[in-house]
């Protein structure tokens, strides 16, 4: 019994097997295979993308799903390749040689150790800083950069698929004479394919026949496949003499399952002068520079949000964090480039009625199944197929919809969307998020420094004026002191003189700055004669004020005990002398005053 | 009228010559001399520590003066060269040949540029971010770096100052056996004296003698110089013949006044390998880096700390920001490394008596005449004595005393002003600060993004029983909605299900992040047939939640309200059936709910 308990700690997909039908199986088998068709056309279009070549795709499709179906807690999750990943792994593999490779798999060896550090270290929750704003503009840029990227495919432009947004709308204007038509005609023909195809899904037939019901259902859940394989076939048959072939295809994929090896620590690169140079671990750690942080981090945000959305409050983060980073560690001995989880393959394999992860082992059979049968067939797979499906993929990332709502209800939030977005597109995604999350933290500290005061003379039961100045925020931290002194003259200056009640039952949160100029203004306001209360102040702060300043401030349960305390003090004489006749009746003169003392 | 009010619009500080007596001129003059005796020592040690001549010193002690008389809002404040600064300076400053005034001085124009910026964005709120502990941490460590870096000069030991804490101190242990005898006692007994002569002023005499305080008050006050002078004459009588004398002297300071000239913006340095290489101006910017935005901040802080501790509220932070940054920038073109307000001088200043800015024009005036007629005699100086000059000054900075109360009542403060400090010595001041105040942004995130939930099960008064969940912040912002989903995932599992109150009373600030999370939360609980309230929500989270969610999410203006709700609709029948009899009374049975529904 206990082993087992054991066990199940260790490999909590063990469960999944506790009373595992012949109808779950089934039911997962047609899922896995589902999304095996999604991901062999995914995968060798995203691993063109990241700038390889086209088998690590593959190499990176099959080891997530095993290693989810072990420790993952969302049947629906799928971790593999994907375009995001594999447009921020594309910025390392441009080196020449065998170096790009090299690259992209020890990228993905240190993401895994980097997602295990955060789910050891409890850093999973640094994804709750990227806001939705951020979110949007992020993968709405990255959306857009893969989108014009695979434009050169589309077109049959040959090359490489050049650095960044502008570098490639620049290369496309400058080479729109030299467009391929066949590669064109067929990449267009197939994004519009991919699109209706898509649509297939939301048609409401009238007639309801089941049958018909289901081919429409698994021709819109494997379009892609489809799709490749048509084109394949026509490449088949148009390209089997190759100066004739109208159309640019993926050329050689590699047969056969990946070496089981340990990532590269060197590799050797190309110079801009043609010499070779070596570049050992350290140089190659300082590539990937920043890489190595927030690759993970984007990661991490993908697999939380897809688990979120179908899993609910069932799904453990921690889990989670542990199986996507096992899945990059142990896919990076298998010639992986750095995986998680996939919305679209997520969502298919949802609809496809997945019951348990086991789906995921079906999805890695049939991968490699694909490495060891299909890989001489790939070879014709046309570039600009690849293309289509890639583009028709991400176009549904771009999430412009959500400005609309932003700008009637809270148009600050657009600025870091914004310059996410622009930023993305014009130097880079690391840096455009990283601003993103920047500007948001900056909003953030801005509150914190900046709480709402509101300011109002009133006057006790008994006719005592007074001004009472109460805070807007459950914090009075260091940034906000200095801020809150200043309301106070100013308080001072609009409404004259008259004791100053800080009210502090807003206020949860204190620190020792805050003591200090809290200090200082007592100070400051005994120079002009006007005493100083603190309305309902918290132990805490009455701690820290005692620590941080000498000085004794007075502090009040209510308003009106400000009578009680300044009548029974002599240090407060004063005070009463000089205000009360002057604030309790304002429209009265002083000899009126006088008069009212009398009675 | 009008041309008069424009005047003093733009040069307030000709509202001081309004009423101006002799009296004040007298006071002024007195308090301007004193502080002249003190800056003219000071000016030669820190331009010394910043690797100049000792004459740039003077050359950054005399603009200032004029400038804030003109524009500056507090009497006392006077702006000069500081230890800080010329510490910041000296990282710039080694270079060789004649590259390191060319850096000082356009570090200094640099200075003012960044500071009017300031002024113009109202950056200058910048220093509110950085914490008291944060400030400790940086003073202290500035301190022990400066006066580590004095102690060559005070054993004698020629060669370079060292860079960093922990260089300075190898070399000197490094050299212990190169200690002269003679720099050694002059330099210890010169601090002894400096530390003596300052207790003076606290000295309480028995016989209150008219003369003979005022005389120990000016020999307190005045001490820097009179150490200096009474050293360089013993100097000028021992070292007539160079080869005998026993002291390192500070050796021929250029007489005359500065030229009037544009900073540099190019200049000559020495390579390691002993080549002359020219910087441009692009070379200069990269050298100077992120000094440039970082000696100016601390710049103003010193400033706006010096202004707050001896002019209160009547201060006006952009018109100090503006006195600073054209002190800096008119100061450049005379040759002047980057000046800011100096703690100890305006202390100097404010027991002297002086009245109005008016006293600065007194300093600049004997600063100038020093130049004119004093620099002959200030070949004499021992360099040790000067060392004696900043080491018994900067050694009140270092304030530990802080720390007790900190540990009493707020200890996780420590950790800013503890990396701080560390990082500081180890590393570097600038980076050090940077880290600091990264700690303290870090600490203040981390509090909006994990407010305290306060979690109850509670029944209204005809005994439907609720969750009440309350965040205990002010806002509930993007980081945060994950943890609030998550806390109401636990209430469930703790207390079973139950309608959920999310109480948004204390909440005043919300997001579309947090409106999407709010949906999702009600489209789960949702599923799991739990519905959810939203207690005294805001108009603003209202429109924001009905923006970012499709859901109608129901409000309440108090708990007993939920009845009435969950009664008028008929969509909340099933909650009733369900929750009603198994909450209500949860020690009976399910037939005693019966039996309670039946009366």
């Amino acid at each position: 019994m206990k082993s087992r308990e054991l066990a199940y700690r260790l490999l909590p997909g063990l469960k999944w097997l506790k009373g595992y039908t012949g109808q779950d199986a089934l039911s997962d088998l047609i899922a896995g295979i589902t999304v095996g068709l999604t991901v062999l056309p995914q995968g060798l279009a995203y691993a063109t993308l990241a700038g390889l070549e086209p088998q690590y795709g593959l190499y990176s499709a099959f080891v997530g799903g095993i290693i989810y179906a072990f420790i993952g807690s969302c049947r629906q999750v799928t971790i593999g390749p994907t375009a995001l990943l594999a447009l921020m792994t594309s910025r390392h593999t441009g080196f020449g040689l065998n170096s790009g490779p090299a690259y992209a798999i020890l990228l993905c060896l240190i993401s895994g150790i980097v997602e295990m550090l955060m789910a050891v270290l409890r850093l999973g929750a640094l994804v709750d800083l990227i806001s939705l704003p951020v979110t949007v503009g992020f993968t709405s840029a990255t959306a857009v950069i893969i989108g014009t990227s695979q434009i050169k495919g589309l077109l049959g432009l040959r090359g490489g698929s050049g650095s960044g947004f502008i570098n490639t709308m620049k290369s496309v204007f400058l080479n729109l004479d030299k467009i391929r038509i066949g590669d064109f005609s067929l990449g267009v023909t197939a994004i519009i394919i991919l699109l209706l195809l898509r649509k297939l899904k939301d048609l409401k037939l009238q007639n309801s026949n089941k049958f018909l019901k289901s081919f429409l259902w698994i021709v819109a859940t494997g379009r892609n496949a489809l799709v490749v394989l048509i084109s394949s076939t026509i490449a088949y048959y148009t390209c089997q003499n190759k100066d004739a072939c109208p159309l640019i295809l993926t050329g050689k994929v590699k047969s056969g399952l990946p070496e089981f090896q340990l990532p590269q620590f060197k590799t050797t690169i190309l110079n801009a002068n043609g010499t070779e140079t070596a570049q050992n671990y350290s140089a190659m750690l300082e590539e990937l520079g920043p890489s190595m942080i927030i690759l993970p981090i984007i990661a991490v945000l993908g697999n939380v949000a897809i688990s979120k959305a179908f899993g609910g409050a069932g799904i453990s983060p921690t889990r989670e964090l542990v199986a996507l980073s096992l899945s990059n560690i142990c896919g990076s001995f298998f010639s992986s480039i750095p995986v998680t989880g996939s919305f679209s393959r997520s969502a298919v394999n949802h609809a496809s009625g997945v019951r348990t992860p086991i789906g995921g082992f079906y999805t890695s059979a049939l991968v490699l199944l694909a490495l060891g049968l299909l890989t001489p067939y790939f070879q014709y797979i046309p570039k600009a197929s690849l293309s289509a499906v890639i583009i028709s993929a991400v176009i549904f990332m771009i999430e412009f919809e959500v400005i609309k709502p932003l700008w009637r209800c809270s148009r600050r939030e657009l600025l870091p969307g914004a310059i996410t977005f622009v930023v993305s597109l014009a130097v880079g995604v690391e840096i455009g998020l990283l601003l993103g999350v920047g500007a948001d933290v900056a909003f953030l500290v801005y509150r914190v420094a900046r709480p709402v005061l509101t300011v109002n003379k009133l006057s006790t039961t008994h006719g005592i004026s007074y001004i009472l100045i109460r805070p807007k925020h459950s914090s009075l931290y260091f940034p906000a002191i200095e801020w809150v002194r200043t309301g106070i003259s100013k308080a001072l200056e609009t409404h004259g003189s008259a004791p100053v009640i800080l009210d502090c039952s807003n206020v949860h949160d204190f620190d020792f700055t805050a003591g200090r100029g809290i200090g200082a203004l007592n100070k400051e306001l005994i120079r002009m004669n006007i005493p100083l209360f603190l309305l309902k102040a918290s132990k805490e702060i009455i701690v820290i004020l005692k620590e941080s300043t000498n000085a004794d401030i007075p502090t009040l349960e209510q308003p009106d005990d400000l009578e009680t305390v300044l009548e029974q003090s002599p240090d407060y004489e004063p005070y009463l002398q000089v205000m009360v006749p002057l604030v309790a009746n304002p429209n009265h003169g002083n000899a009126d005053n006088e008069h009212d003392k009398k009675n």
